[in-house]
């Protein structure tokens, strides 16, 4: 079951050209090498500059953080300067984002589709099953999505062997990070110009990052689809969430559309919630036009049955979701390894150049009933990664541990571990030099860095109105760890320098 | 020794007109009666708001949070929703700032006024003799200054009794929240905006507030008026500052006009700082357009000579300073009551009109050697404040407690203690209710509220080239505490509500 790279990967893939590239990125500017006077000076301005323009988190130090806003706030943890970005992959990135939106919305349409490539990881995952059971439900009451709403992030490494620009994955529900990220690019923008006569960086070579302007103003726009002026916006959160000034951003706009909005966790829903005969939401009086998800994506967001019943309440009534269970599901791993096998993505796209552009994206991925990669797997395990299928990240295997892992599943009963985790390509990105801040203090590190783009999508019954890529999330995090994916709670916010 | 007032005060002043304004007033709104499910609302905003938009401070419960910017932040403790303020008082002090802002001038360059009406102060006071020592310094060297600046608050009461706006203090160094003041004006005018359908006020009733943007830009005047390109603004700060924020965003403005500042403690300027035979100012090896000191104002800020010597060597160099010695001076409390005496305003001021609007704003203010005050207050205690001379704030004696202290400066010789005080007509502030919130929590309190007017001037040798009324800090603090002056570590931020 090969994808669009050859049967396996090899190591002669890599190019000459890419190197060249990289050693041009790596000599562009280094901030390890900063007189460490003026380096201690920009700290001292990011600091202050993220404090005044609400470039925040909870601090995990206070507990209060995460549940009353304006205490225990800390600065987000950033990288100092931008991080430099070939132009040309990005704009790659940039130009697939509305095929991507598309690509979802096809998706989440062939329910068919959904149910069979998920049926064998609904037995592993209990989480997918509970989704699955919930979309099958819609699907006997013969609801249908009318007004659909996707805000969408698309995560890409750059691995710097093929010097291609890889998928990571494909985020349809609770995309993070869409104010932050704005703010870290402005930051950096403000930082280049005040220091322009010490750093030889052009501010104007950091992309305009307006994902929080993106993101708010199609929330607005699916609530005017939904169009009733007295309904609200339900913002579905966690019970403690230290990341929230960064939905709070969004919010705060959101009211410049003079809409309103409220949060509530799932809990609350199932306590506060009901359906109307004609179908609408009604949440603690209030009717509820967009429910858009900063919770639920993980396992942990569904402690009790209560939860599960809100999502499901949700589901059933008319409220634009953002997303629908349609669109949680097309963004599963799963999903994305079904449509990298060969002629998947012509069963949802027309357009050959289309196609084209979102396969050039895709790393290796397969399943593990593929007894040739496993075997290639086993051989050289260092390029390949093991992906559990279960959502809600983590644990991704590396290394020698994919070879011991096979082998015991080998051992096992293949048959039984296989729906539990797919083989990826494993990228190697390019490494680069960083200052990070974290808690005020400052790290000199050598990183990697993982690009997303948000891309927004809102469609009624006949026309799309909607489909933009729509500004950009840099993460940055120190090499050392596992290349396979920036896990959230060691990553910093940055931005892209374009070279 | 009387004052513009009759020589003692008789409660027959209390007008039955001001009876009926304070009524109307109180009447206007009452935040206590909002709904608490709104008032919640309200709340959670506020604090969101806060956090987004750089009203901040460092928390108490942090130990970083004064030396380190952007970790241990906590929102600026506030009033939720602006005090009403009677438009007549309020015009009444914006137009008296200009004026103020001359006086100062005029005095500080009296010397001979300065160090006469200072003598006895300098027996009692050991940080008001240093300042006076450092002033005669100066005078030997026969240095004047030609280019001038004062950021000025002029801190005022309206008194219920007598419906009239009096003056508690001027600041004429180091005055605080010009930065933070105006972020709490915006915030009340946003909050009555998104509020409009359940609170009947009218965001436009709260006056616009650029204290920060006119501090900002009149340092930058001054830098200009210094004329060197490369010169530096240097920011005299505390060891430890929580208030931090507030001093960042005038940095903040400062780079807009491209003008560089460097933030240092009267120690570290000791120690890096120097004088070049021209008379400019070198700290770190930086020259210095500026010196504008948001520490120096308090004994404490002296811990050791080197902090002595610090001020002693700004005052010595060409360097622009914020305020002089002489400003310094002319803020101090024995000097608002010399110039509260009869015919000493008539020795700065040619205007009648602007002596009579000066004067309109003067409390009872008298010296302890005069023994028919002294009866009247030992007689009538409530209705003077014994506030000591010293200066750095705290401690006025109210109450009977102002009767104990004259009997007992009675038994031991007046002629020893008469130094140490002065006697205050005691203010008896319109009292309104307010919901005040600090570390997250609401608190409905009935609450007293101080007016600040802040006043910018700059002149050099030939032409005042800035003079102006500049914004406003309304500061408001729980009334059971003494009402003779907010003290700074209790009060919350607030705005101005016109009626």
């Amino acid at each position: 079951m090969a994808n669009n790279a050859s049967s396996s990967i090899s190591p002669s893939n890599y190019t000459e050209s890419a190197t060249k590239q990289t050693e041009a990125l790596k000599s562009l500017f280094d901030p390890h090498s900063i007189d460490p006077h003026l380096l201690q000076k920009i700290e001292y301005d990011a600091l202050v500059w993220s404090s005044l323009h609400g470039l925040l988190v909870g601090d995990r130090a206070s507990e209060k953080s995460g549940r009353i806003p304006g205490v225990g706030l800390i600065h987000a943890p950033i990288s100092l300067l931008p991080t430099p970005f070939p132009e040309s992959h990005w704009k790659q990135a940039c130009e697939v984002a509305p095929i991507f939106n598309e690509l979802v919305d096809r998706v989440s349409l062939d329910s068919e589709f959904l149910q069979e490539s998920l049926s064998r990881t609904k037995k592993v995952d209990a989480f997918t099953a509970r989704l699955l059971d919930i979309h099958a439900k819609i699907l006997d009451m013969g609801k249908k999505e009318e007004i659909r709403l996707g805000l969408h992030r698309s995560d890409y490494m750059l691995d710097e062997q093929t010097n291609s620009l890889l998928q990571i994955e494909l985020n349809t529900i609770s995309s993070s990070f869409p104010g932050l990220s704005c703010l870290v690019s402005e930051l950096h923008r403000s930082l280049l110009h005040q220091y322009k006569q010490h750093l030889a960086l052009d501010p104007l070579q950091i992309p305009q990052n307006n994902a929080v302007g993106l993101f708010a103003e199609t929330l607005y726009r699916a609530w005017a689809e939904y169009n009733n002026p007295r309904a609200v916006v339900v913002i579905v959160v966690q019970t403690e969430e230290r990341n929230m000034y960064d939905q709070h951003w969004i919010s705060t706009l959101n009211f410049t559309y003079e809409v309103r909005s409220i949060r509530r966790t799932l809990g609350e829903i199932d306590a506060q919630g009901e359906i109307l005969p004609d179908g609408s939401l009604i949440v603690d009086g209030e009717a509820v036009a967009v429910v858009y998800f900063r919770a639920g994506y993980a396992p942990t967001d569904y402690p009790s049955e209560s939860e599960w019943s809100a999502r499901l309440l949700i589901e059933q009534s008319c409220a634009v979701k953002c997303p629908s269970i349609s669109y949680h599901l097309a963004g599963t791993k799963k999903i994305q390894q079904e449509l990298a096998k060969p002629n998947q993505l012509e069963r949802f796209l027309e357009n050959k150049d289309d196609i084209a552009k979102v396969r050039k994206c895709f790393a290796g991925l397969w399943s593990l009933d593929d007894s040739s990669i496993i075997k290639d797997a086993i051989e050289n395990p260092g390029l390949y990664v093991m992906k559990p299928q279960r959502e809600g990240g983590g644990n991704n295997i590396y290394g020698e541990d994919v070879r011991l892992s096979l082998q015991r599943m080998e051992k096992e009963g293949m048959e039984e571990n296989a729906a539990a985790y797919i083989l990826m390509q494993r990228i190697f990105p390019v490494i680069s030099r960083a200052v990070l801040m974290r808690d005020g203090i400052s790290h000199k590190e050598h990183v990697i860095s993982e690009l997303g783009i948000y891309g927004t999508y809102l469609r009624n019954k006949t026309d799309v109105i909607v489909n933009d890529n729509s500004g950009y999330l840099m993460r940055t995090k120190v090499s050392s760890s596992n290349e396979g994916g920036v896990a959230a709670g060691f990553a910093v916010l940055d931005s892209v320098y374009l070279v």
